[in-house]
């Protein structure tokens, strides 16, 4: 369940949304190529790959609301010590294009990822409230100042696969 | 503007609010009687209480959605250290009696605030994501076991009385 706050225009947004999160091998040939893309050195050290898929419904879609948008991404985190480093995506948050964000985790083990985009800057924290259900929300600025423009928050159940 | 996440049955609840602060004396006849009907010792230390009032209009109430909810708050803060302490409330949260809550900071200065009820624990976190924009999550858990019952989000924006 994922709710969307544009602070301007006070509108929410409501969105039902799956994701799907599979490890990938680390000798992956897209793996290398997004390193390759990136402003990190061929040999960077990868931690932990995967590939996320989502597929969302959202009741700002008024023509078809059992429309469902979907995409995948996959996600590269390289470490540079055990509490902070680069996360490479494919797919970008904010914007489309591949992204590059620094990484850290607080005290208490709440994940944060900064995100620089060309016109925003997308801030986002996920931290497990259970062994089976996360928060994850999102801030996302423009990237000239310090206006937020909107904000999300989603709670995750998790499934295991079989 | 305030969004509610219901686990169990999917629901999203849509809130908008007006939270108003203010100070008041430490000195207060009221902040008294609070640290009196509480677990802590008399001369407490108190730092900075306040005062919280709300109005809010949520889109669960289909027979007048322009219906006001509203309520006031004292809110007492009894550091034990720089970054932790007791938090009293004459109102809860989750339920309506005053509550004890112990708060924390985590290393980026994120507020977090924990509260056992008699059914239920809440756990609230606020952080500022800029000068005048702050967050506001919740988790509603019961108290028996890890179960997570809902969650909440809140963007705030600040504005200062004249």
């Amino acid at each position: 369940m994922r709710s969307g706050h544009s602070l301007a225009f006070q509108q929410f947004e409501e969105v039902l949304s799956e994701v799907q999160i599979s490890r990938i091998e680390s000798s992956d040939q897209e793996i290398n190529n997004l390193i390759q893309s990136s402003s990190l050195s061929e040999g960077s050290e990868v931690s932990a790959p995967f590939r996320m898929t989502w597929a969302a419904e959202s009741d700002w879609e008024p023509d078809d609301p059992n429309e469902v948008s979907s995409g995948s991404c996959l996600i590269v985190p390289i470490p540079s010590d055990d509490s902070k480093g680069v996360l490479l995506r494919s797919v970008g948050y904010a914007e489309a294009a591949p992204a590059e964000s620094s990484y850290s985790f607080l005290s208490d083990g709440t994940f944060l990822l900064t995100t620089q985009y060309e016109q925003s800057i997308a801030e986002e924290r996920i931290w497990f409230v259970s062994e089976h259900v996360r928060c994850r929300s999102s801030v996302l600025r423009t990237s000239a100042g310090s206006g937020v423009l909107q904000t999300s928050f989603a709670s995750e159940v998790r499934r295991l696969s079989s």
